[in-house]
């Protein structure tokens, strides 16, 4: 057991209500010696694609033993299973819905177990709050040293998403924007070593088609212009 | 005193500009050992019935000895009083304007003290910003073993909002809704255990009724309709 | 070292992504036993200005050695140095851009240098993302004892930002709002001594002129009024 063990949370909650703080004191209340990290509670509600995305693009800047906790849940109070996956690098916790399966497929687990042992849940499991009632509790539990194989039956098929792969056409490589930031950056799935012999970029909008230098820094253009650049992620 | 005790803020600051980071500069600075948990600081400016109701839904969920700072302060620098409330379960902190008397009326308090002992605040005090130069300091001061009957007068009077209570119509139970989260989920005033025995719920808005099923997850029904469903809070 | 040093975190990251999330991975992998404080992720992107007058209005209150991030950088991957600056007070790191400049006027620096020591930078630099790969590293390399004088070679020149100054006209003193808040108070260049002698504010807005009561406390004046009130700031 590890005092300050790191618990990160990637969730559509928000940030305007009170679930997020309810969350940070089911942790504490288990483990008062926690570091607990926002990934991001911004996740589009419901959006699994992004919330995965987040989870991918954040988890591997963690150190080893971080538990990561992603609740991006609509179907929170079905019959969907929860799960947690634990890496040579990680521990995930979710719902089986996909939203741990990108970064699964960049980190993959050596044991993945249903979350089924209610002796690591709330006393009360509420219908829409799982994030409170069962994946924070166990993410506490398991900082406080628990058996990973109490948790429920191991499992190796879990929900994986598919996302948009790069291909070639001719000289091109034709890839797909997967996520828009804060700063209007449209991150594709093209590799970061694809930029290396590029000059410029083209960007296919409904139609539409716009040509981009490609450059290495965003002040390389006048404000205002399409540019492209590699990127961080 | 403990080393790693728990501050929770719920306030209407916003997270626009730096004043929740300057309220957590006072915490650390007298007790840098601080576990500080955001409730929220969405509340929406002035709105002390959103700040009750967020504080009063969170504070059960966090361990013993928590102290809870809650700022929604529209009569900052008025002559409102400033309260300590100390219950068996929990410690609140706030102007006394209601928007700590929802919590008190679930979590009763066993002493309640005005503000007024000095000793505990910022050297200079503004007009504007009690949280950072009152709430704060005496909350840290009480982490670090402060006697809570130090803080000011003992007071058995405090402001206490009205909330409305659901009322029985005939073989209808009538509630309202009193909270709308950042899901669209309206939040009722109907006891949980009302859902038991009901199959439909309907709404009023205006004038005109909705009917909605009543469910047991939110993918009981086809996107973009009305549900109705046990809540978590 | 201290095992609960502070770093502060001022940046236009926003809260949407993963990029803050980030940041705090590299802290805590570097230094786990941190304590890490948002001062504020919502200034306008690129807003230089606004997270240096953002990080001036709240550092002073942040203990001594407080290590402050600030992370508002339009010129990343270009030419622009990145600087540690060092006073009796606290740490600041961010690129030399001004972002700095305004607290420094402030908390003038005893040793201020550029970071070009890879020692203390991630393995593998972006050309977008410097707040991870350099100054959150430096940061939690400083708070684990690395020497200040190692981080590169020292100057003496910086960017300075240029920040209006009030002016006396005839009898009036005239200023400028510099930051709007989030509750809608324009904060003011005026001294907070000057509102001593003073009963009446005028507001000049693209020519229009309207009139403001100067008062101790926001209910002073009916809801919707305009007011000026000795601020915090």
């Amino acid at each position: 057991m590890n005092c300050m063990s790191i618990v990160t949370l990637t969730t559509d909650f928000g940030q305007h209500d009170w679930f997020v703080g309810v969350v940070k004191g089911v942790l504490l209340g288990i483990n008062p010696e926690l570091q607990i990290v926002d990934i991001t509670h911004c996740i589009p509600p419901g959006d699994i694609h992004a919330g995965a995305f987040a989870l991918a693009a954040a988890a591997s800047y963690f150190p080893k033993e971080t538990v990561h906790v992603t609740v991006v849940d609509p179907g929170v109070g079905s019959s969907r299973p929860a799960l947690a996956a634990r890496t040579r690098h990680a521990t995930y916790i979710g719902p089986d819905n996909g939203v741990l399966s990108l970064a699964l497929a960049k980190d993959p687990p050596e044991h993945v177990h249903h979350l089924e042992n209610p002796r690591y849940f709330l006393a009360s499991i509420s219908r829409t709050f799982h994030g409170r009632d069962i994946f924070a509790p166990v993410a506490a539990h398991l900082t406080r040293g628990a058996e990973f194989s109490s948790l429920g039956p191991e499992v190796t098929h879990w929900e994986r998403l598919s996302f948009p792969e790069p291909r070639r056409e001719g000289r091109d490589l034709v890839g797909e924007v997967v996520y828009i930031d804060r700063f209007g950056n449209g991150i594709t799935n093209l590799p970061l070593n694809s930029a290396e012999r590029v000059k410029l970029a083209q960007v296919h909008l409904r139609g539409r088609v716009a040509s981009a230098p490609l450059v290495n820094f965003y002040q390389s253009v006048p404000k205002g212009e399409l540019l492209a650049v590699p990127g961080s992620t």
